[in-house]
């Protein structure tokens, strides 16, 4: 690491390169920006390559309500490296290998001193900050003054950020960054909600709605907890082969069952329904549906996706009665500090399988081509870096 | 117990008064009917006395569908004695105190042997057959020769009636036989949804939407459980003076609350949303409304009632998303065989405050006015001896 570097500029703002979106839906902008030194309880990192998830997309074209804002620098998916601190720092150094993710993690409130969730009852309620402790503070300006707003606490579409030590992981320096990047949100999503919120046991049966990132992390969670089968829902048949990696044994593409809804499918491939099921697409209705394809007695929905139109959940009354359990979770249940390092480990060893999510690599002046790659279905992770 | 008797009658149909519903809703009468020995799997038993349940009137108004059928003897909370045995019965002989459960407890399914439900694979989705094994043969004719309905299973408002084994629990002798009727059904489901459901903890807190026996059950488990606030919601004040024998800390009265809904009230109450809620009516709407009363990130809601409507469940899918869970169960997730021995141990300790539940006490011949009490919201459970 280039130490000069970071001391040079510890406690003055950074001018640096970022791609921002200053308007819903508009091609992002690659600008030169400031970025504030980082205050108490705040570290400014070096953005070794960034990727982009579906949360980017729907926050890039959103055009209305108290979450739309611009400009903004949006990305939170990254790893990056420490460039300097601000006080009250504990556990974080200058070149250490980071992991910002949007999910908070104070380490202090009842909450994430409980082992029953990942909620942060101390910050975990307000995502619309723009820096978690003082409030609508930017710590980014463009070349005009104007200042820029963040976004989920992280902003990695950018050289450099400013990340509160809640929003932010050490992890081993031996992981290529590409790789760990993936772990800072739609990978871990997946693969925390099949071990932590479903806790799937070995020769349990899987349905899993939506095959993007996080539906195939599912799976390789569910595969890594030796699932028996493990049935991929998605309208692109295309996804099975992909699927197939991460452990998917079968496959229903939803426009080629006819008459017979998806749940049907499920219940006749599975002697009555499956054990867990994961809606990772954001639709009610898919919701209802991976609920009733579950067993009677038993069965359990978790929900990934923020519903696309803020649609309520609609659920049989007797359909739950029966002994069924559904339940939704953020970041997958995982606790940012403790459950990435082991995550990191699972991959240092080669049980997961991580390489097989990225898909595409591109220069992060490519930006828009991977806003593209993604919006068009054909990337499922495309890591952008910074440098190369 | 008069063993005489008992064996005077094994293999022969006996002759006895049942209190049959011939149409929905009309008062029920008290008539001679035929008792069948019980075939295999299955024991004749001798009722000591039976209490009515919301359930029993439930059935006993609805006039149409399949699960609406007569004549029938209705009844499901009871305790009786065994008068005889058919072919393969284990573990029950003349004279054994039992107790019927309209739950069926097979001891040999997938589910049965597992400890994550109480669901009974092999029989519990028939919930409608007169006899276990049997589909709809009967063992009960009226003097005329006309087949008589069964009821869940039980129809203890008989003097005699026969169940199959997998409906059936031996109890200790030292229980008050009136006490033991109560673990039957309702009261169970209350604590069970409390200890094996929801797993309530010391400390916790608690809100309960209904104050029927079921709901102050619930509070009578998390009383027992050390829950350090127990909030009842019922459209009738005077609930609050019986709750505080449950265990109950808090009142609310819906129709009290002006412009409030009750979950704003909670939230008010517990800085942000109780850890527990129950729902015991049977209306979505108030499903919801004990959904949205817990806290984000760890809420847990069990619905015990069943949908008086049968409408869908509709919930916020934000709500769901960030860490709620909810879930339902029959008999309060409990194992009959297993779970209801250790309920009688804990009232022989003189733990479990089973004596409130019991507001009335009347002759079975009486039957028609217990009706009227629990119809009118006067009792709570009424005890009805068959022979006293």
């Amino acid at each position: 690491m280039d130490k000069t570097f970071f001391s040079s500029n510890e406690g003055k703002p950074i001018t640096c390169k970022a791609a921002i979106c200053r308007k819903a839906g508009e091609a992002l902008v690659i600008e030169d920006i400031h970025v504030d030194p980082p205050q108490a309880y705040e570290v400014r990192i070096k953005i070794l390559c960034t990727s982009l998830c579906h949360t980017d997309l729907t926050f890039w074209k959103l055009s209305f309500g108290p979450i739309s804002r611009f400009p903004r620098i949006l990305g939170h998916e990254a790893v990056g490296v420490v460039e300097s601190i601000g006080e009250n720092v504990d556990g974080f150094k200058q070149g250490d290998v980071v992991l910002p993710v949007f999910h908070p993690y104070c380490e202090e409130c009842k909450d994430c001193k409980s082992s029953k969730t990942n909620w942060c009852d101390r910050y975990a309620e307000d995502f619309i900050s723009n820096t978690r402790r003082y409030g609508m503070a930017s710590r980014f300006k463009d070349s005009s003054g104007e200042v820029i707003h963040h976004f989920l606490f992280v902003s990695s579409f950018s050289e450099y950020t400013v990340v509160d030590i809640a929003h932010l992981v050490k992890i081993s320096p031996e992981i290529p960054v590409d790789k760990a990047a993936l772990l800072s949100c739609g990978v871990s999503t997946g693969i925390g909600a099949a071990w932590k919120v479903a806790n799937v046991e070995e020769g349990s049966t899987i349905a899993i709605f939506g095959l993007g990132a996080v539906g195939l992390a599912v799976a390789e969670g569910a595969r890594l907890r030796g699932a028996a089968k493990i049935i991929g829902i998605d309208t692109n048949s295309d996804k099975f082969e992909l699927g197939k990696k991460f452990g998917f044994t079968d496959f229903i593409n939803p426009t080629l069952c006819g008459e017979k809804k998806i749940s049907e499918v499920i219940k006749e491939m599975t002697e009555g329904g499956v054990d867990y099921s994961f809606e990772c697409v954001g639709l009610a209705s898919l919701l209802n549906e991976a609920f009733i394809s579950t067993r009677t007695g038993t069965g359990k929905t978790v929900m990934l996706g923020m519903e696309k139109h803020a649609a309520p959940i609609s659920l049989g009354s007797f359909d739950l009665l029966r002994g069924r359990v559904i339940c939704g979770s953020l970041f997958g249940g995982l606790k940012s500090k403790l459950d990435i390092p082991i995550l990191v480990d699972h991959y240092l060893k080669k049980e997961l399988n991580l390489d097989s999510f990225i898909t595409h690599e591109l220069n992060f002046k490519e930006i828009n081509k991977a806003f593209a790659l993604l919006e068009e279905g054909k990337s499922l992770r495309c890591i952008l870096w910074m440098d190369k």
